[in-house]
C-alpha cells in the first residue's frame, strides 16, 4: 500500500477513537457512568457498533482508554510548561502551579466514583510515577543550583510537593491556588 | 434500677460493642472483608447471634463502627499528645509529627479496597472536618507569636499541612516522616 493510504487509515482510526472517548466522557458527565453503553455510543458517534466493538471490547475499556489520553494531555501540558519557562527555578514553579491548577479544575470530577475507579488502574499509577519522577528531576536541577534545599532527596520532595498541592482540589479560588503553591514552595526552598 | 447496676449494664454494653468490633476488624486482616459474617462474628466472639443482631443490623454497620472508633482514638491520640506539649510552637510539630505516623503506620490498611468505602462514609468526612478545625485551631495560634505565617489563613494552612502529610503513607521509613514534617513546618514559617 502506497505511504499515503498508510496515512489515511491512521488517521481515520485516530478519528474513530478520538469521537469515540469525547462520547463516552459526554455521556458520563451527563447522565452518569451506568447510563454509557456501547449502543449508546455507536447511536451518538455515528459508528456502527460492530466497528465499534473492533476498537473496543466494551465500555470499561472506553472509559480507561479516555483516562489515559486525559493524563497523557495534562503530562503532556505539564512537559510544554516546563519548556516555556525560562530558568530551572522559574520551570519548577510554574509546573507546580500548573499542577495546582489542574487538580483544582477538576475538582468536581474527581470527587466522583468512576474518578476512584480509574484512579486506582495501572495505568493511573504508571502515570503518577511519572509525574513524580518529572518533578523530582526538575528538584534535584533546583538543588544544584541552590534554589532547592539540598538536604532531603529530590524523590522525597517529589511526593511532599504533589501531596501538599492536591489540597487545590478542595480549594474555593484560583487566588486561594496561587498561596498554596506559595506555601509549598516555601517548604522546597533552603532552611535558614 | 440502682445506679450500680446502670453502670454495670452500660459495662457490659460497651463490652460487647468492643469485642464485636475487635473481632470483625480481626477477622477483615486474616481472610479479607469478603469473609466477615454475622454468624463468624457471632461464633469468634461468643455473643450469640440474636443478641449481636440487636447491636448490629449487619457486617457493615459493624465496619463503620469500627472505623469511627479508630477514628476517634485517633484523635484523642493527637488531643494529648498536643496537651503534653510545653508551647504552642512544640504542640503544633508534636501533632504533625503524630498525625504523619499514624499516616505512615496505617498505609498498608489505607491501601484496601474497604478502606476507600470506608473513608468516603460522613463519619469520616466529619472526623476530616474536625482534624482540619483542630490543626487550624493551633496555627492560628502559631500565627499570633509570630511562629506561623500570617499572610495566609490559617484554614488553609491546615489543608496544605494535612495534605503534605499524607505523603507519609508512601515513605520507606520513619526517619523519612521526619523530614517530611520539616519540609512542611519550613512551608508554615513566616516568609524571608
Amino acid at each position: 500500500m502506497p505511504k499515503l493510504w498508510d496515512e489515511t487509515i491512521e488517521a481515520h482510526r485516530a478519528a474513530v477513537r478520538d469521537a469515540t472517548l469525547d462520547t463516552a466522557a459526554a455521556l458520563v458527565a451527563e447522565h452518569g457512568p451506568a447510563s454509557v453503553t456501547m449502543s449508546r455510543i455507536a447511536e451518538r458517534t455515528g459508528i456502527g457498533r460492530a466497528t465499534l466493538y473492533k476498537y473496543f471490547p466494551d465500555v470499561g475499556a472506553i472509559l480507561t482508554a479516555w483516562h489515559e489520553r486525559q493524563i497523557a494531555r495534562h503530562l503532556d501540558h505539564l512537559a510544554a510548561v516546563r519548556d516555556r519557562a525560562g530558568s530551572p527555578e522559574e520551570g519548577l514553579e510554574a509546573v507546580l502551579t500548573a499542577y495546582a491548577l489542574l487538580s483544582y479544575e477538576h475538582r468536581e470530577h474527581h470527587r466522583t466514583e468512576i474518578a476512584a475507579l480509574l484512579h486506582h488502574g495501572e495505568h493511573a499509577l504508571r502515570a503518577q510515577q511519572h509525574l513524580r519522577d518529572f518533578v523530582r528531576d526538575l528538584l534535584a536541577e533546583g538543588a544544584e543550583t541552590g534554589a532547592i534545599r539540598g538536604d532531603i532527596a529530590p524523590g522525597e520532595l517529589a511526593g511532599y510537593c504533589l501531596h501538599a498541592l492536591t489540597a487545590a482540589g478542595g480549594l474555593p479560588s484560583k487566588a486561594a491556588v496561587h498561596r498554596l503553591v506559595t506555601v509549598t514552595l516555601a517548604g522546597l526552598r533552603p532552611p535558614r
